[in-house]
């Protein structure tokens, strides 16, 4: 018998220190309770993904230091730890893991599939490995695995004729929604071709505009999954090898759940690993600023966070006191800032400037970033981080101001269709079994407020038609003609698609936001700003 | 004799339209003037770099069509033109050329050497090519090959035992300081390994953070440069091979000349390609606003340039007369906004929030604030681009305000170190033989004039010593030891990196801005904002 221990732990990029002494924890509680394998996540000594700390050469350095020392603390255990292997000669560098055992490291796999597509650019830092690695144990033969690389066929089929008992892939798996049945398939797959169990070991945690979720866990030679740890969260998942095929139950996926579930770890690290305690957020009364607020004193604790509302002339009374009837369900502190006052002063000083011009988008930009001009005081004064409450649609649209109700620290809502804003309304209200998000929130006709009776409707298109064509658009990269095709008219989808081409400017200043979607803004979507192309 | 022509043009990203057109004309052009071969810029059909629209494939299905109507133009002449090849089977596609003659495509190239660092992600995009092109003509031999393709030995090896008489590059090669004479040496290595001519045919024009400087060229095999075109320029460059194998005289660069090229050109296509005529800029009295602006007028014609002077009470009386004097020898228009007014109605209606707390940098930044609200609410009205004026030191230090001075659609500065900003005012008024830029404005202490008396010396090191710090640390990415080691201060050293890192978040928000230094913040430089690594 093999026991076998996943660590699915939340290890911080750049942390080499603190994820060394959690590896040393891990692995001495591992010993004292007879596990004869620990495995760690991908690159977990330094955390992922570490981007251009990588062409530091100290802190390659540092990270070999750090893995020797480890592996000096290994005593009769077997620990696959996640590090940043280096050639001397070449200073080529490697997506690695050490194969630890009685003080030493017997044995280093340099990751052969280095994904180089969406969020991912390991081809900008690693070379491949080209040698599978295949280890004997008590009898048994297994084979340690580096995420991507069994995501390729050609890979999983030199895993075929090995013999193997059992896989161990050890990974940093990014979520978005729908991965997870992704993953699934690809460990099933993996162990039916390899006719063996596969332990699969993914990384936990926010870093950036990235949430992994864990949710690590053993598939059955049939393809079964067996066992799984938590997700979203911190887990130890341990088992007996061999042991008994008998699939586990497995919920289905729920997408207000699901998301909830990542914004929120998304939310709380972000906060806490870049060294704040505290939020601010501008709550208006409407939905999106609903959900954010609420969203981030159910993952912070509502002594953390505080809400600003900054009501103008066009603030009807509705939106008003639901602003404040969410704070009081929330129980969280707020304040009251009127910019009325604010904005006449601008528009005093601007009075000369101006003459003559009609009032337009600029009248209700400046009141927006009076708001963002608050917020930030609020920010700089009382060390308060600034979530920021735009969502998918507005942002694919451009229907948002710069500087203005753009500003934050995080994007909260930045991948979260509007259409999904609502269902996480719900499900929020749902979850706390109270209504925490006033119906009228939901159900108002959604408005910025910046002129009087204006509606998001006079210029965006119903939300559920919306919502689909950004999703084609954006998300599966359809032609204009094949968007159509669906069923929607023409002449919309392409007013949609141009106000997403000439929005790239506005998204490239956006605060980074936790991904969701199959594909986010941001290093997932690098689009050209200068950029001649109608499609 | 072969007449070879050299296409250094100005192709727009994704307006494979209006490139077509030009491709179209310069061949029937150089059929005219009997020229044989006429190469063009790395993937100038699509402009470069395309980024994401590769994934549309509705756009590499019309470049593909493009590519068919150009090749269906071309007469008695050999047109080598760079587009996105790409497998129907696979989906694969292809950094290439097409080689035309008399109607058809007789050759297609795939690029073999695919860039994926720096500014580079060819390997997000494209599957490397197998096999190096021979073409004989006239009874000559000749390669032709892509960019990166020579940059690596090993594939200048395989020229070597060719007995080519010439080689042709075609590249898209972005600017940075120093790039050229790495570019000479890559070609001048190639000539001399290959034995024979190379003519680089280099792509030219501004791409949002990107400038390509053009300066294709003819080396012979001794390694000599004895043609080269303009830079930062459209230009041909017509040769009959065999040429005299005689060196031209280069002059050496200069740091601001070449920097105040680079920025002009690129700040030109950044207004122009994004459909704007005019920029706006907030000119304070200050250095780095009077560097933007002169070159602004200098670069976009002073009709099109309007300056906004934003005095408040910390403004000195010789900074504001300053302002209005730059405006002066510009001969642009100006107005004048005081933002004292604006400022005491945020004071006043954050007066309750704030009470007890003294003041502190929140109500600097609250200025920095206003200021950005006016800019863009200019913007808004006129339709004016906003350029900011953020230098490259102060963007690394965070010394800067999130949407306040760090506001607009373009950074013309951010990659320019504050003591190369004090070479540009100098080089900008030599090069107009008079005061445009008044010396009080370049003697004065810099100041952010933000608070009574304040200076940047209270918060930074004299920017000769930050700036070399910045250089080690940033573009060497050297080690705080290596950093010490060369005779700074220990405790000064970790300050400055302390303050680069702790920044990240702000660079994320900041506005796309020229690269001129061989690391500028942007795709150039990819840092995790959460990030616990400390030096």
């Amino acid at each position: 018998m093999v026991k076998i221990a996943l660590a699915q732990d939340n290890f911080w990029v750049g942390d080499i220190e603190g994820n060394s002494r959690r590896i040393i924890e891990h692995i001495q509680e591992a010993r004292k309770n007879k596990v004869d394998i620990i495995a760690f996540p991908e690159l977990a000594l330094v955390g992922y993904p570490p981007q251009d700390l990588l062409h530091k050469k100290y802190f390659i350095k540092k990270n070999k230091d750090a893995i020797n020392s480890i592996a000096k603390t290994v005593e009769d255990i077997i620990a696959i730890v996640g590090f940043v292997n280096s050639s001397d000669d070449s200073g080529d560098i490697y997506n690695s893991y050490a194969f630890m055992h009685k003080g030493k490291i017997s044995d280093v796999y340099n990751k052969i599939n280095l994904p180089n597509y969406g969020v991912f650019d390991e081809k900008r830092y690693f070379k491949p490995g080209r040698d599978i690695s295949v280890y004997s144990f008590k009898g048994y033969s297994f084979s340690v695995n580096i995420c991507e690389d069994i995501w390729r066929k050609d890979y999983v089929k030199l895993l075929m004729d090995k013999n193997l008992d059992f896989i161990i892939n050890v990974s940093a798996s990014p979520f978005h929604m729908g991965k997870l049945s992704t993953r699934k398939e690809i460990l099933s797959y993996t162990a039916r071709q390899a006719k063996c169990f596969v332990f699969y070991c993914n990384l936990v945690g926010g870093q950036d505009g990235l949430v992994f979720d864990g949710k690590s866990m053993v598939v059955s030679p049939e393809g079964k999954i067996v066992k799984a740890a938590a997700r979203f969260e911190e887990d130890l998942l341990v088992s007996n090898f061999p042991l008994r095929a008998k699939a586990v139950k497995e919920t289905q996926e729920s997408q207000p759940e699901t998301s909830f579930e990542a914004l929120s770890l998304g939310i709380k690290d972000y906060v806490r690993k870049n060294g704040f305690k505290k939020v601010v957020v501008g709550v208006s009364g409407g939905i999106d600023s609903a959900v954010v607020v609420s969203l981030a004193a159910l993952s912070l604790g509502k002594g953390n966070v505080y809400a600003l509302i900054m009501p103008s002339r066009y603030t009807s009374k509705g939106t008003f006191r639901d602003a404040l009837r969410i704070c009081r369900n929330l129980g969280i502190k707020c304040s009251i800032v009127p910019i009325d006052n604010i904005f006449n002063s601008y528009m005093d000083s601007l009075k000369e400037l101006f003459k003559g011009y009609p009032a337009d988008k600029t009248e209700e930009n400046i009141q927006a970033r009076i708001r963002g001009n608050i917020l930030m005081a609020f920010s700089n004064k009382f060390g308060y981080l600034v979530a920021n409450t735009g969502n998918k649609s507005e942002l694919s649209c451009g229907y948002c101001t710069l500087y203005g109700d753009m500003v934050g620290g995080f994007g909260v809502l930045s991948d979260i269709p509007k259409t999904l804003v609502y269902k996480l309304a719900n499900y929020i209200n749902r979850k706390v079994r109270r209504i925490i998000i006033p119906l009228s929130v939901i159900k108002r006709p959604p408005s910025a407020e910046l002129r009087f009776n204006q509606k998001d409707s006079d210029t965006l298109p119903s939300y559920d038609i919306l919502d689909d064509i950004l999703r084609l658009y954006i998300e599966e990269d359809l032609y204009l003609d094949d968007i159509v095709n669906r069923g929607i008219k023409r002449s919309l989808v392409k007013k949609v698609i141009n106000m997403v081409d000439k929005n790239e400017y506005k998204r490239r200043q956006a605060p980074p936001g936790i991904k969701i979607t199959p594909k986010a803004f941001g290093r997932d979507r690098r689009m050209p700003i200068t950029n001649k192309f109608s499609p």
